[in-house]
Order: C-alpha cells, then sequence, then structure tokens
C-alpha cells in the first residue's frame, strides 16, 4: 500500500455475532485484496455482532465495503436477530475515518458516495450520521438508532426521519443502516487508586462533554472487580482538539478532591500516532517539534 | 521500500563542505535508487565537512554508500584540506544504524562487508568503531581519530594502530575511514530559565556517563545567547535503555538545588518514534502498551 495514497479506516458493524460460517463469508470481502488490509475483526456472542476494522485506498475500500454489505444483506435476518447490543440493520453502522492524506471533508463525500450507492444497489435505506449527517439531529448514532431494528419501519413514515439515500422504508430482512464520516476515536481508560465506584461516576461526570467537561470526550466510571479498583471510562472522540494528557491532567486533578491517586491508565485498542507524540511534547515541552522528525514517518512517507 | 524488508541507517561524513559541484557529485549515489531514500544531507564551510543521511535496504544501500565512497576518493584529497571539524579522511566516518526488522547483531556484520569490500576495491585502509570495534580502543571516534589526517600514516605504523581492512598505510589522498555500527542517537537539549552557563555545565556533568550520571548519555552545557538561556545539550546514545524521559526528569531534578526552572526542551533532528512512545508511557502510566498499537505501524507494516 502507497502512503502516497490516500488512507481510509473503516470499522462496519454487522449484525452476526454467532454463526462463524456467516462471519467468515462478511469479512473475507476485506481478504487478499490489493490496496485493503484486514486490520482486526472482533465477534461478541452476547451483543452478537461483529466488528472488522480495515483501511485501504478509497476506490478499493468502497468496493469491499460494498461486497460486504451485500454478503450480510444476503445472509443476516433481523426479523430473527436477538442481542445485547442496539441495532437498526444487518449492517447497523458503517464509520470511515480519514487515517493518511485524506481530509475530513473528502471522508465525508465519500462516505456519501458509499451511502448512494449501496442505497441503490441493495435497495437498503440509509442515515447520514456524524460528520456526514445533513441534519443535527442524525449526528449522533443513538438517536438515529433509537426505537432499532423493530420500531424502524414506524419511525421512518414520520417525515423527520426520512433517510438520506435509499427507499422510504426498511429492507425487510436487513432493516436501516448509518453511514458517515468520523474522526478516530481513541478508548483511553483512566485507573484510581480506590475501589469506591461513586468516585469514578463522580469525576467522569465532570470531565466529559455533555455534563460540563472537555468538549471531545466521553466518560463513564466502571469498577474493574478482579483488581479492586474503580477506572474513569473514556472515549476520546477528536485527539487533535482534546489531546490525550488534557483529559488524564483532568482526572488527576478531580481524583484529588477525594485524596484518591491515579495509578495509572490504558489504551484499548488503536491510537494515532499523533496522539502519542502530542502527549511526549506535552510532558517535556519539546519547542517546535513536527513530526516529520520521526524518523519513521520519514521512511514510510 | 517494502516495510517486510530489513531497514539501515546511514550518516556518511564526507570532508567536502565547500565545493557545491563536489557536494552533488557525492550525494548522487543516493538518488533515484530503487530501495534508497535520500533523507537529508548538510554541509558546513566552517568544518568543510558534508554529512549525508540516507536509509535502504542493506543491499542497495551498501551499493550506494561504496559508490558515494568511490566518488569521494576521486574528488577529495585530503593533502589540501582544511576545516574545523576533527577529520582523518575522505570519507572520514560511515556509520551503520539498524532502523527496522534488523538487528545490531546483523547491522555490525553488515559494516563490516562493507569494510572489508571498500578496502579492497579502494585500498583504503579501514578502522571499525563503535559496536563494531574488535578491540575496546577503537570504540571511541575520537580516539580512533586522534592525530587526524596529519599524524596518521605515523600513527599507523605502532602494531596497536594496524587497520582492521585494507592497507596498512593511509591512502595518500583519502587517508583512513572508520566503519561501524551504531545505535540511533537522539539529540535531546533540555533548556534552564537561566543565563548561568556554570549552572548548565554542573547539570551536564552530573546527567552524563563520563562523570556518574546516566549510562547512554553524553552532556554539555551551552549558552544560547539570543534566548539569553542556557542549555544542556544531550546526545542519547541508546534510547532503548536511557529512555528521554529519564534525563528529562534527572536535569529537572538537579536544576532544583539551584532554583532553577526547566523552561522546555528540544530534539534536533530525527528521533525514533519508540523514544516518544515511551515518553508518553512514561508520563500517562499506560499499561500494557505495544507498538502494535499505533494506527501508523499496523498500516506501515
Amino acid at each position: 500500500m502507497s502512503d502516497m495514497n490516500k488512507i481510509l479506516e473503516c470499522v462496519p458493524n454487522f449484525s452476526e455475532g454467532r454463526d462463524l460460517d456467516k462471519i467468515d463469508k462478511i469479512v473475507n470481502p476485506f481478504r487478499g485484496k490489493r490496496d485493503v488490509k484486514l486490520l482486526d475483526f472482533q465477534r461478541d456472542e452476547d451483543h452478537n455482532r461483529l466488528v472488522v476494522t480495515a483501511i485501504g485506498g478509497p476506490v478499493a475500500l468502497k468496493q469491499s465495503v460494498m461486497e460486504a454489505m451485500g454478503v450480510a444483506i444476503d445472509l443476516i435476518d433481523m426479523r430473527k436477530h436477538k442481542g445485547q447490543h442496539p441495532r437498526m440493520g444487518a449492517i447497523d453502522v458503517v464509520p470511515f475515518i480519514p487515517v493518511r492524506n485524506i481530509s475530513m471533508t473528502e471522508a465525508i463525500d465519500f462516505s456519501k458516495d458509499v451511502a448512494k450507492e449501496v442505497a441503490e444497489k441493495y435497495a437498503l435505506p440509509v442515515y447520514l450520521y456524524e460528520e456526514s449527517a445533513m441534519v443535527p439531529e442524525r449526528q449522533n448514532l443513538a438517536v438515529v438508532r433509537k426505537g432499532e431494528f423493530e420500531k424502524m419501519a414506524e419511525k421512518m413514515k414520520t417525515p423527520e426521519w426520512k433517510p438520506d439515500f435509499g427507499p422510504g422504508e426498511i429492507h425487510p430482512s436487513a432493516g436501516v443502516t448509518a453511514i458517515g464520516a468520523r474522526m478516530p476515536l481513541v478508548a483511553f481508560n483512566v485507573n484510581l487508586g480506590t475501589d469506591d465506584i461513586k468516585i469514578a461516576h463522580a469525576i467522569a461526570k465532570n470531565v466529559r462533554h455533555i455534563s460540563g467537561g472537555l468538549r471531545y470526550c466521553k466518560a463513564i466510571g466502571i469498577a474493574l472487580k478482579e483488581k479492586g479498583i474503580v477506572q474513569v471510562s473514556m472515549n476520546m472522540t477528536d485527539y487533535t482538539k482534546t489531546s490525550l494528557y488534557r483529559s488524564f491532567e483532568l482526572v488527576k486533578a478531580e481524583a484529588k478532591r477525594y485524596g484518591v491517586n491515579v495509578i495509572g491508565s490504558e489504551i484499548v485498542g488503536l491510537v494515532p500516532m499523533e496522539a502519542l507524540i502530542d502527549t511526549a511534547v506535552y510532558y517535556m515541552g519539546i519547542e517546535n517539534f513536527t513530526t516529520e522528525q520521526v524518523l519513521e514517518v520519514r521512511i514510510w512517507e
């Protein structure tokens, strides 16, 4: 894969987490393709859901995604689907994330292209969500998906929930799909030296955007039973604007009022290099540092 | 350049910093080659010296280096060379640095291959230095180079300074070359909130290896006249063993006794990604982090 080219990440969520044969068939279009790389796929039996992570150039990635969506529509019948995770379609949601040499504007345009094409090809209603949303009400996936598959047919009859692309009614077996562009999420958790879940909840409330905290931070308090500690579990929704170190330092400051120490942190899954460099630059006050100074960047560019 | 392949960095130093035509001819073998990439070249008129930075696969890089050395031998006459920087040959020193998918042991073997071939091809005496040195006395380039070009003929007559490869006497116009493998150097400077050079000297003395400090740290105090401050200027000779953050924290701790604050830092030139990740991991106490979690690493691998 040439780094001179544009690279997008795609993390489609499919409503099948149990049948290994079907899962294999859905994942397969991401394998062995020129200019597409399957990074990961994880299925969850309780959620009855499959999350695929792939990267690639726009042209090739679109082909793989569309092919996988076709397979999922053939194999998944939402009328028989049960699972703990909220869902509204066989392909529940398809986020595209700009990774390299591609702007958010381009990623949005790309997501709309894909949405239009799959809607036509598969007679599938599609909502544009996140950065691609045409109206503010559709930015938040939870709002779009509210009612889930079972109530979508009815919801779609109201004018404000007419799909952005495709037919004005649900696909009988595959339901509805949300497609959109978003920034990479960083799953960043900070561990506290206490087993008091109330403290984790209180700190989460203070650092997260919705209740007055950092603009690009979602947070909840959770208990790590085996470790006997609690954790502020965060989703950093735009690390370029709300840095990891800023949420870390804020959790530390909030913990102080309870006499509690921050005892560590963890990053779950992938993190863009820039988010870590930003952290190093902050803590050592490195002046005028540019990513071009990273040896690997010079090698790979 | 495929990342599945081994990548070495090479930073040859040539004794020509003034004649732009000659410099161009010496640099040229690193241009337009498959599997070799010229990252940088800097010439200094006072030093009368050229430093080239290139990366590539072993086979291709060896070809480029040998070609450039041949050109330098043709164009540079050390009998006429004047410059402030110590030097003993037309190609003064050729360090090889393992960058990717290549161990230090392999880099050492590679440097010996190159040394043997250039010695034979150009009738050039070569000392193996740094990690490639066959005897401890030859590890330190300053010791090898002592006496410089002008006294090398005499020095070489003593049994302990018989070259590792090539003839037992200097090349009449090109002198002697040191070749070896070494870890990447990181030039890391920490700025102090004072203009008192004695404080910078004292801190440098305490943090550097030679006078009792950190194993892989060289340090001097220098004055930044325009900024009106002083700086502890460090060469981190193995960032995998002496981390950047450790030297930073140690400078901070030493500065404290003088009531002086660390007011920033800088990284000059290139730095391996791992050195910065290591720093982020330290300051936020990120548990169980692996380089595989860096998105770009997954893309580029």
